[in-house]
């Protein structure tokens, strides 16, 4: 047996080749305030969203699919860590997101999909809206990513003088009005970005990306469009695209990109061995009126923790490995980080806490989604819980404009969402049994946060 | 020239042959209070529907597809003569729909698809629920069916004195509340109608009818379910079959019959000459919480003229003759009658006005649809019109309970449908033009109307 050593050296050598020939990559395409009625294969009725139609009946369309938070910092901060916010510092019940004045971020500890996939191999590329700190120790570059271009916080800030005061500025929007960066890495190229291009660019830096890609190599996109948030910009090739109006072209060019996306993995013969996912970081910002988007049946949008603020839609796309299929089961944002690492062929970190389940036997082998429970924050506060058909709210604030405080509820106010998906019919009093079981987990819940750092507070 | 009557003759019996052996079947499903939010095509998050999200992707979904009338008697009336219920008695201020003590139901003047194809040497049969009269002489068989199976009026109509009062009955239905008649032709086969396995009967007639069809003889089925109306019934083999619950139940099981037929068409090799058509009598009976439906981002429901109460679902489906699309243009159940009498070969009789338009065009050859206007009735009252992508509201008045008297508005309340689907953005002040062309277009409508006797008032 004097071989041994070599022969469990070649052993590894090869399954580690073998390995990195089966890893897929990942693009994942997440944008910003879209609503989950926003696409026609969610029901809208004047968007026309003809590629990601496609790319959901080829694919696995989710109609219960969460997003970590009801804004944007957080959500992004959920999606790419796999924690919920609370975790980390990345939520706040005095700043909700972070902005231009922030000295905040996403904490060096933490670790993103990015900087996992890379421990595995990856090539990793951040595209579009980043959120999580716009100093240089927070951008992508620090946090996984081995480039970065674009936007590093939302496509509203930095208002120049000149602008219109208060939301006349978004009406008719003009580039001069926000003077907001563009990077690329760490590095100014452009101020104030052009707005009207950057869902073309972002589109074409994606594209671009994967044409270049070595067939050895497997990569991890992160591309997130700073659209639909509001001020509404889009290429001159999409004016008046859209039945919509403005709203609609801004949709319909994303939507152009991802059958750009889809078909540059085609030619690149990557198609088979690629997970695309598309999904929205938040609800529709509503007091934005037709300049922001719709939730459809659910109740209430952006900001807040009723299912329109934080259910979205959720396409996963894996030509010949996923099941084609609807799921009317739960998943989450929080979902990707243990699901991309276990694609990938490795093992979510065991020294912290996750609240993301590994979703690969669904989207696979058509078994039923792990989660069954669903946790709402609005700011560093909880909400609502969900666990199986029900939702508890312990406090509700609407997005609308009026609503200064939260309303309590005691007990919480018990909802079915699979036969009352609107959150209409109120039936905690028929259910003492559900709000006593929910009212377990959330205290279980509660107990497993610790005390952290606020990031948002910063400034 | 003496053979000149001959050859006219043997022309005229060859075309007539050639017509015959061009027409197209026609399979009209009608569904009752279905919103536009119920099924999965169209965005509803729990109820699963594949046969007809399926129906729809090889077909047509039309986004924008409106009924005659926004509760069911004078709906039905629209779909069926391609006339406004005005024209011909079948609305009414004081008694909205038929009733078991009616005495009226549509003029035997009335011309029906069915009595303009049996012209054309259709074979056509009337299976469902009719509620266009139920004395014999308004029954499907005196108004140019073959042959009638089903329940001439609502299936919450003839309440049993055992049954509980108000709408408690409804929330555990039991078959004995309901005494309602189910009728072969004019005769009286089963009161009360067990509603369990009505909708799986209906069904079966409309699969054995198709499978006992000869080659040569062109059909039309009208088939019209009773259901998702209240009180809710299926089949036990539906039984907790959708996470929707009983409502799901229901649609669930008509779903699975659209399937039953698109296969009975598919064996019998009549798919590719068979135009199916899809749709509901008017939008979710919304007081009847979760045993109602859903209108998703449209404005209020069944029983009103916001977009909720008249919008439906709309699918076409004719292998290789439809062109798949989604088509968000408008079209209507009033477009019916000149749609199906065009293909078959006929022509709209001259002698009367009618309301719809021949949509053959956008069917087969993805032409824009020659519809731009439509009118919206409260009764016998003109409260709204669509002219283009704006619609004018002189009167509304909400389905939910409460608001007693329609609220008059002078200037109309105008809204953008494709910009704000769900008519949420007043925009009459900035548009007094359009408001004056859709006024002169109500004036030349209402000259339209000429005064005739009402039918829905008779007991």
């Amino acid at each position: 047996m004097k071989h041994l050593p070599a022969i469990l050296f070649f052993v590894s050598v090869l399954s580690a080749f073998l390995e990195a020939a089966n890893q897929p990559n990942f693009v994942v395409i997440f944008v910003d305030d879209m609503g989950y009625a926003d696409l026609g294969c969610y029901g809208h009725p004047t968007i026309a969203t003809p590629n990601l139609d496609k790319m959901a009946m080829e694919g696995q369309r989710w109609t219960s699919f969460y997003v970590a938070a009801c804004v944007c910092t957080p959500s992004r901060a959920g999606l790419l860590t796999g924690r919920l916010p609370i975790r980390n510092g990345m939520c706040s019940d005095r700043r909700r997101v972070l902005f231009p004045d922030s000295k905040g971020g996403l904490p060096a500890s933490e670790i993103t999909i990015a900087r996992a996939l890379k421990k595995q191999g990856y090539a990793t590329t951040a595209i579009g809206k980043w959120h999580l700190g716009h100093l240089p120790k927070y951008l992508p570059t620090s946090h996984g990513f081995d480039n970065y271009f674009g936007v590093p916080y939302s496509n509203d800030m930095d208002r120049a003088d000149k602008a219109p005061k208060g939301r006349d500025a978004f009406w008719e929007p003009k580039v001069e009005y926000w003077n907001v960066p563009l990077l690329q890495d760490k590095k100014e190229l452009e101020r104030p970005t052009n707005q009207h291009t950057l869902t073309r660019r972002y589109n074409e830096k994606a594209v671009k990306y994967i044409q270049s890609r070595k067939k050895d190599e497997p990569f991890f996109i992160y591309l997130a469009h700073n659209l639909p948030h509001i001020p509404l910009f889009r290429d001159k090739s999409f004016a008046n695209h859209s039945r919509r109006g403005l709203y609609g072209d801004v949709i319909e060019e994303i939507d152009h990109g991802v059958g750009l996306i889809l078909q540059a993995l085609k030619k690149k013969e990557l198609s088979d061995n690629t997970l695309v996912i598309f999904t929205s970081d938040n609800g529709p910002w509503l007091p934005f009126k037709t300049h922001g988007g719709s939730a459809g049946l659910l109740r209430d949008g952006k900001g807040s923790t009723w299912e329109g603020g934080m259910r979205v839609p959720g396409i996963f796309w894996w030509p010949g490995k996923i099941q084609p299929a609807v799921i009317r089961e739960m998943g989450s944002t929080l979902d990707l980080f243990p699901t991309l690492i276990n694609l990938a062929g490795g093992k979510v970190p065991a020294d912290r806490t996750y609240d993301g389940w590994n979703l690969t036997q669904t989207l696979l082998n058509g078994k039923p989604s792990p989660r069954k429970e669903m946790y709402f924050y609005h700011g560093e506060q909880l909400y609502a819980v969900r666990n199986g058909s029900y939702k508890a709210h312990f406090q509700t604030k609407t997005s609308y404009v009026g609503q200064k405080q939260a309303l309590q509820h005691e007990p919480p106010l018990l909802y079915h969402l699979e036969h009352d998906p609107g959150e209409q019919y109120e039936v905690q009093d028929k259910h003492p049994d559900i709000i006593q079981a929910i009212n377990s987990l959330a205290r279980k819940h509660k107990a497993s946060i610790k005390a952290t750092e606020n990031q948002l507070d910063k400034r």
